[in-house]
């Protein structure tokens, strides 16, 4: 509900763009999880921006402190209250919009849902909400890689720019985090290049997840897909989410997409994997797959019609430090509200058969 | 969860494919409002299969009864429930695949989760399941006429033949429900030559909605683009969702994709509407478009390699009148799940604001 | 939510007193279950009016269908939807409260909050509503009885009769289900004078609960208690609960009030059960305890006072069959509701601890 | 769920007793509304410990701060974050509790529950996690204020003293929060003596809200009395709840509980309000009226049997300052509960007829 995902690992977010601080509330998570502020700040260090000369410069002090849930270096079951404190908050620059939408922003929505609102650097639908995300789904990270599920996600394609080869530990070693190293230096200049134009470029991130219980998901409403979609269209600047061979699928016939099936090591396999990982809204332990449009990032340094809060049509120039793509900042928020959303429907679906109840005075 | 949908307005759909009966509870619906079997039933006719020859020949007997909720021609605000009784259902065809798993089909995933299962054509993973969308989406439809909001849906693509030209008029007075009077022909074609290479067709429907009020979606987890993707990808066969530009704003810069404002009698519009209809993930007043990727029917009458519950190695040949594109079926369901989105998030946005809440003795 | 109990088990119930069904939709019951009509049935009879002299004559047909989520003798995880259709429904005699609000009942709030009802024999503020419950009570009670729990519940005052004795076994012995027989024979006289003296009489119904697991309820919101508080609060005439000691608790001191602890056979137990099963709103393995305060029967045929919906003060005299004491009636109905939560909270709690999450591919 | 309030109006409280801080987040509140730490924190001193010589000397350090969703004094729609900081933390004195359970208090469930706790001063089951619930419900108090509802709580019943008069006035002017000052001084006794002997005493809060609007609650499920249930279950100590006349109404007849209806001043009252202000689970525009059952004080000075986590019996005494009647401070969590809860249930239902629906472009 509005700022909460999940139902069993429950992750409230809180905090503006420039307020005293922001964080998140995770209640839900197993007892017994070790968890410490470097683990969640290691998360967190990706995401940062002010991490490279292909996005914003700000020093935004992400520093994640832990008030609660955590003790002697293991979780209690109480919720875990995550904080950081907001620094670099000079806010007289934003004077100037205070009365003013800027185009592609939350600015004129807001405004006329809430009737009033916290103009500086969006305020709440700034994309520093996703700090809460990724602190939390450091959290979600740990519980995962116990039952031994493994997310990752990368920069497929950026400015009309696409990658040809893929090699995981290339991801975190080049600015744009793509998986093919000759991509990621032309992206790097595609960035460069849009930035000095006072523009900005789109592109597309990948999320993956290995190692999926087989079963995650519910029918209707609930469909794996669909929270998949949930959670992905969540994250600011996201515009389409696909599955699998998603709009691919559009052009193939039948016998074409289907993933024939076939037994391997006593375990039934699909010999293609164009569904992404799921069949019926329920995964199939395949590998889950989906990649995510981002538009281009709606700042751009040029003049733009607008209108203000006086129904006056108006010019705006949106000034400041701003990354002219977001898709590198994309994808530890893609993974986190992957490992969040894939923690959460494997609690939820530990009950889904009666022979995995057991008998007795114990909750197993 | 699960079977259900909304928060204010809950639908929730019971019901498998060849079980007695299929219906769908809606709980949360606003006393007062007009509603009949022959209002349900007209959106139900829209859906049902056997309606024409490029869908499956089956008589469904989708004929609603309501059983409650609604007292001389008007809902009470007490839950709605719907049913319609399965027909033609002798369902010994489908003992074929008890033991196997058919490729693209929930069958495998549904064993491995429940360890149990109908298998009777689907089950509860039948797209017979929207029926309960579609009867529920009727009466959401009487909601949103209320206010003035007006939801359709059309086939804007399919087996790659996209439409050139667009008139509403045209949706359903041609068989693939597709505006532009010519590409359904060749739809038409596209279809009936898949059905004599036992193959079939994927596609994208695309869902609009006019008139819906500024406000509409929450900040952060339960954006209106997180809404929509959820609400689409629970439906059968769909593998893909997009907003507005969608994947093509990948392909364009900040200052193409901006949609600038500019006042028209008094209201705030934008020149252009590459958002499809929201900013920050909330309703901005202009049009919505979502477009849906289809995929290519999952039953093909062709062998294909597949293993069974007890490991083995198997071929299975799925018979049977199946459609050989979804497309022009998905048109009422998508039509269906955007009503009730909407229907939803306007019940829950009511209060967003200390102004909308009236002093005194009376709820308004 | 509203016609909606429990989070993982949930249950919706539907239908109103003279509707042509009522009906209930469980989703979530794990796969695997034995569940049968006959079963459920066994529930439903104990639920049933015109089973005796002092319950009301009528024969309401509460014979139960299962339409969805069974098949060949198991659950499939599927929604299960139950249904009985009303019989005896000449609804005439309710005419002359078609624009009077009965004192006692739900006729002026439902006026007031939805503007429109069914004024039918209450609609669906009717006691009848509870068909639902226990129907679904019965498949929790088979799922708590694959895991050891054991609910029952018996009325322990009636007409200010209280039980002296208990014998679990003369519980469903006696027309008033009380387990002291002498008591009850008492309570029976009582019952009959209030209906020849045109009145009604309240009581106490007690629920327990045996072998309860460990660790069973919330911190904070979702205690224990607060949840056996909404349930037992949400039977039609409850008007208190209290767990263990109860309001007995504000007249003891803290020493004689603590349930002291002490090892039996390597388990911890408590010496007293003042506290009824919980602490800090957590089960303790102990007995759980509630009691539940029934008010006497609202429909009494005397002249009352009242008013009607053109805002006229006026008489009204409510006929028909009624129940001068509705406390036997409560008893599988309280049964139901600790049967429906104690399975929810079981299923929620699985995955409290991380040791409880098995590593690997499988969904335990 | 869990540490979460409410559905519209929802307060998420996190922290422990001896953590580095304590804190809620507030989602849902309407916008535009007029809050300050001021106004929270005059709800918060009168939670206070150290507040009087009757109830605990520590000083807690209550002091709130917003760290989101106020902006220039008035709320924006986005999350209300509140903190305080711990003080006085020195928990070494609880050394000897660590593998050890306090009879009366969550430290055996905890443990069972969860496998590892913190066990400094009950760690998450302190009743210092009442701190959010008040800092919260000052929020919920401003928003009813707006529509004209208020909300009180007092001491009715001490150590089987019992209030003789009412006058609300009196009811901050004593220590014990009783408004018969006669009895308060009687109570302040028996709370002094019961200190001196080392031990506790329970009492009864009586909770009341006045100009509640017709029509809150929901049929079935969320009744009113049952949603006033969960929430005054919910507080720590609290053992029972009764509605209207409650557990009195066991011994009336039906024509005596009954309340008659009349006409005042073109509006439906009641002659008497034995129904506690709520008619079939939903507001009847009455006094509504609770009364809760407190139970002693857990934490007495005195030897009590025990085991331990190594499965040992053992003694353990309770040392430290402890209140020797919660009641005083059960006042204050009484009546935000109830604010918060009648707030929830505002917004909830302000789309429960059709005719409170707008036509047109805006939402209101």
């Amino acid at each position: 509900m509005a700022s909460t995902y999940g139902r069993m690992f429950r992750v409230t977010t809180w905090g503006e763009s420039h307020g005293p601080a922001l964080g998140a509330v995770v209640d839900g998570c197993p007892a017994g999880l070790e968890i410490s502020e470097e683990i969640i700040q290691h998360d967190l260090d990706r995401r940062r921006v002010g991490q490279s000369k292909v996005t914003s410069p700000r020093n935004e002090g992400d520093k994640v402190t832990i008030l609660s849930g955590v003790f002697e270096g293991r979780t209690t079951g109480a919720p875990i209250s995550l904080i950081t404190y907001n620094k670099d908050s000079d806010s007289t620059k934003y004077d100037v919009i205070r009365d003013l939408f800027r185009p592609g922003h939350a600015d004129y929505t807001y405004w006329m849902k809430y009737g009033h609102r916290d103009h500086r650097g969006g305020g709440r639908s700034s994309a520093r909400e996703t700090w809460g995300r990724v602190a939390s789904g450091a959290i979600a990270r740990q519980v995962l890689k116990h039952i031994g599920v493994d997310v990752y996600a990368f920069v497929s394609e950026l400015a009309n720019i696409t990658m040809d080869t893929f090699d995981r530990e290339q991801i975190d070693q080049n600015l744009v985090r793509c998986p093919d190293p000759v991509a990621a230096e032309r992206m790097v200049t595609a960035i460069t290049d849009a930035k000095e134009s006072h523009d900005s470029v789109g592109g597309i991130v990948e999320v993956r997840a290995e190692n999926v219980p087989v079963g995650l998901g519910e029918p209707t409403a609930d469909k794996l897909d669909a929270m998949i979609g949930q959670a992905m269209l969540s994250i600011p600047a996201i515009k389409g989410v696909e599955i699998g061979e998603g709009f691919q699928a559009v052009k193939m016939r039948g016998h074409q997409h289907n993933d024939e099936f076939y037994m391997e090591n006593g375990r039934v396999r699909t010999v293609s994997n164009h569904a992404g990982g799921m069949l019926g809204g329920i995964s199939n332990g395949e590998q889950i797959i989906a990649r995510l449009a981002v538009k281009p990032t709606s700042s751009v340094a040029q003049d733009q019609r607008t209108a203000d809060i006086h129904g006056q049509d108006r010019i705006v120039l949106v000034e400041g430090r701003h990354d002219p793509s977001i898709c590198p900042r994309v994808v530890p928020v893609a993974e986190a509200m992957m490992n969040l959303l894939l923690v959460d429907l494997y609690l939820m679906n530990r009950s889904a058969r009666l022979d995995h109840l057991e008998p007795g005075q114990e909750l197993i």
